[in-house]
């Protein structure tokens, strides 16, 4: 399988993930999520939404709260680097036949909206207003201290076309996963996609969908992850916690996983890897576990079956089945292991 | 329930727990896996035996592994003063029916062999050779970078037996667990009793015994824990991790648990607390969660089920049968909490 | 030169190093410093006090700031086990013709005040109200989380003198400096001392004395360290770290040291090792610059020459002038090494 | 003082800072400072040079030894994106009239030469033999564990002439620092450019130049830096530490400076942010100790002094002399604001 056809001059210039608009049922009890545990500081709220960004962030959001029943992805939000790639990325989205349409958005630039191919309702723009970039005011560090979105992972009920509607605009693979069928042939899994020369703005694995499986954010070290655990136990939110600590292998990432007071699933991650150069993509079999744990207990079943569906996109199963081993399968095999 | 009875002037003066002697059936798995893994130090070895301390210790050793083919626990060791706690030791044993014997063993000074009230095979000594501090040869440092032998913790079947050996000889109780009957009465469930001024020496919980559940090594940090669990995956080991890293709500200990190549088990930790003053000891029930787990993924069933033999004492099941939660339980748990 | 006679049973039973009265101009002012960056909590306060406690003590207060004008330590805290040990305490110093007495002070049972050999003011306490331990709440930690006291370091004019006044106290030395005289005698130039199983609950150094250099809380790990040095920074106290991070060969502990708004130095300090068995104790040549820093930059010259006077007790020159390396040198023989 | 032009299509498309070439005297030492100290691995090795790449890097090396008397920094390493931007650059310089030449460099493709505006010597590179990453081979850990090269830290007598070679190649400011004039003007003092979207690949500050001051990889997290100080104590190279750890103000990295065998420096830093957007370069005035030291002591005075020349480009003193602190001034000041 080869994952390795770069575009040099995509239509227009996506630089990076940039924010993501969420549904919320109780605008407090979420922000009060986002900023005691997870450590994110509010730009602007008022009563219908809060607008947040990590400690290290100057653009204006990167979460964006909004009140509502649904619990439901809005957006997922990408930047550019000027207002020129607006108006190319709506030019080239008309030469493809696919509705777009310019919008405007509170404390944000030129915008642009679309769905993927899949029917994921994306956003682009080319800016936002500044805020001071946090960093260095560690006596306003609370809880995990995140720093920066950094990616989003959804499930895609067809993989591959995810795939085909992002690598022309210029995002590359950094690494993806197969399985390999009785017939020798493999089968797309997953693929971990970037722009900004990281392992991943954007991942796609297999499941119902489109829907969100998680949303990630940054952490400077192992010790705000668990200092965030330890936080959450202190909050009585350590049901949270979903998976984790652990260390994956694909991307390398130390990783914890917890959900919002809606479900939403937020990662917090720390350490992987400078993807510039153009190299091979990192392929794995599902049948390696370690791409998913280098150690540590796996994802729970729910962590597989559980993700926040995309305002006016209703999932759709895959047409294919390729079940992942559950928790149960990996315990026996541990004590399997073992004996 | 009252576990605040403290001996101020015991008969001798055990000062610690000091080490630990278990069987294995392949001393060079074994050995590479405390070194390379958990990061002590050879003191000596021969064909038929290793002895280990940690990093900061300067008696000869903590752990000592000896060649066959039972994978027992052969001896749980305490320290004492001086010689004269030993004659002393001997004597109060002596004087309360209890056999025992003043025995040569490599590399210590007197030495006194006892079984304790379930069976225990006990060994207090006043002295041992001595070697290097190795706390600052920090290239020296491996994997987990275990600094010292902490603690032990056993199952028995009556705990409140155990309790009585070993409270007349000066152990304090820090923390202990119990059941809540249904007639409004408690039963002892779990105890943690220390001579050294910390929250533990020595721990008894429910269960089939007298079996070996667990030994204690300090680490300096959490991010020894982290680093102990990356060997561990980039070594191939990843699989004997058993539990964790989690939090402890008794003494308040992060942790992580690995199974050895005989499948005894070491508990790798790090912060507790200084308990000197005399202040009473805290109780948890069973019923509270968080005793074990502030957050995180609970033990593993087997995590409860399996442990290791003493030498020369079948285990017995205990008169009552306390059940305990299981991982299954506890994800149904938290799912419910989360919905 | 032998510093290893150990006193097996001292007159009475002091168990640790406890709490430390001083005196502030500023009572706002030094609450914030020690609750903002070093990360203690409030037990009490009134308008002329404020008890402060670390994050896993009971105690009721290990710093208690009093306000005044002169910025003296009026006390140096140790506790004893019971109250039996204060009134054996009263009488072994009456029948030493030390003149003692037995006083009230708030929020602490039965208390012992006496001057050591060169005027220090102490008390010993057998009790004090006990207050919930925190090392769980995460949610309230800032700054450097400071966990408990641990130990106090005095300078000392008579340093012989002040060790002869502890050591039949049962305090041991684990560690010592000495300076090597050109006739190839030894001067003892500092004696760490401990009761309660780690390398110092009180230390002693040459120069002039009796003086307070510092007190010493333990943290949790390095990263506690430098988020309190990046907490100072962020609150504009950059100016207040005096000396580090660094590692001390001595103890093996990695440190740094604050200074407060009155001058009065704190150090925050982790890693050390257990000392309970009987070896002898560690001695290190003045020569021998590793004693103090392993790597980093050694301490500025006022770190020497600058420290808290006690209440009534003015301190004199030591009879003998031992010279340190001062920082110039250091820098210029670090020069030296590398060309 | 504006530094925001950026040049949204440069003449060819650099990607990151890449590797550098030094001159050692003693390949085996300069190996073992690499390897134990800072944890870098050894991709290739002859009798005349050691090639050299951190813990995360697929790419063949990031540092380069050859076996020399004179201790000269011989290269400093770009990454392009593909052979044609080898060629275009080329072109490019050939159009401005810089002498230019293509070469074979052994591990590496298509490879440019060329000198910048001051005489330092450059080359471009679009691909370099693929070797694995090896940043979960955490077993392989040693030192520092230096992830991957970073940037470049040169001294310029023109600092201004440096800035105009580098920005019309895409080069985008950052930072900046600014000497303040008695005629109300603003002198630039230094300048951070980056192409790979954190805040540098190239800094150039104010001295005799052109020099190289140091180079530098990034860390995992603040534990791996005390990791690297405590091993430097262990192996006897406490010395060798020149600066830190501290918190810069400009980019907001944690850092060490260590020195090697030949008095190359070498940074090792962790924690800085993304700079992708466009937004307004951050100014910081000299006269803000704050830009260098957040906390702790400010480097000494041979960390501005010393510098490593470069081949073949005679270092020049600036045409201004615009003084900065002193570690001396710092002291005094230091002291002033605590009094």
């Amino acid at each position: 399988m080869s994952m390795d056809d770069i575009v040099l001059h995509p239509p227009f210039n996506i630089t990076r993930s940039s924010h993501i608009v969420l549904t919320v049922a109780d605008l407090d009890a979420s922000k009060a999520f986002y900023t005691d545990l997870c450590g994110l500081v509010v730009s602007d709220a008022d009563s219908e939404a809060v607008y947040l960004r990590g400690m290290e962030e100057a653009a204006h959001h990167s979460l964006v709260l909004r009140k509502g029943n649904d619990p439901v992805c809005q957006r997922v939000g990408f930047r550019v680097q000027t207002d020129d790639d607006i108006r190319a990325g709506y030019d080239y989205f008309q030469s493809k036949g696919v509705e777009s349409s310019i919008v405007e958005v509170p404390f944000q630039g030129l915008t642009l909206h679309v769905r993927d191919a899949v029917g994921v309702p994306l956003e682009f723009t080319s800016s936002m207003e500044l805020r001071p970039r946090l960093m260095t005011a560690y006596d306003q560090y609370r809880g995990a201290s995140a720093q920066r979105l950094d990616h989003y992972q959804l499930q895609s009920a067809k993989v591959r076309k995810s795939y085909e509607f992002y690598q022309p605009l210029g995002f590359r693979t950094s690494e993806y996963t197969f399985s390999e069928n009785e017939d020798g042939s493999e089968h797309l899994w997953g693929v971990w996609m970037q722009r900004k020369g990281n392992p991943h703005d954007i991942v796609f694995t297999h499941g119902p969908g489109p829907r969100l499986h998680h949303f990630a954010y940054t952490l400077r070290d192992a010790s705000d992850m668990i200092r965030a655990c330890d936080v959450a136990g202190a909050l009585g939110l350590g049901q949270r916690l979903e998976r984790g600590p652990g260390r994956h292998g694909i991307s390398g990432a130390m990783f914890i996983y917890f959900r919002d007071p809606d479900g939403h699933r937020i990662e917090l991650f720390n350490t992987h890897y400078q993807h510039i150069d153009i190299e091979p993509a990192v392929g794995w079999s599902l049948s390696n576990p370690k791409r998913a744990d280098q150690w540590g207990l796996p994802a729970q079943e729910q962590w597989f079956a559980e993700a926040t569906r995309f305002a006016g996109a209703d999932p759709s199963q895959p047409d294919e089945n390729i079940p992942l081993p559950t928790l149960e399968k990996f315990l026996a095999r541990k004590a399997a292991e073992r004996a």
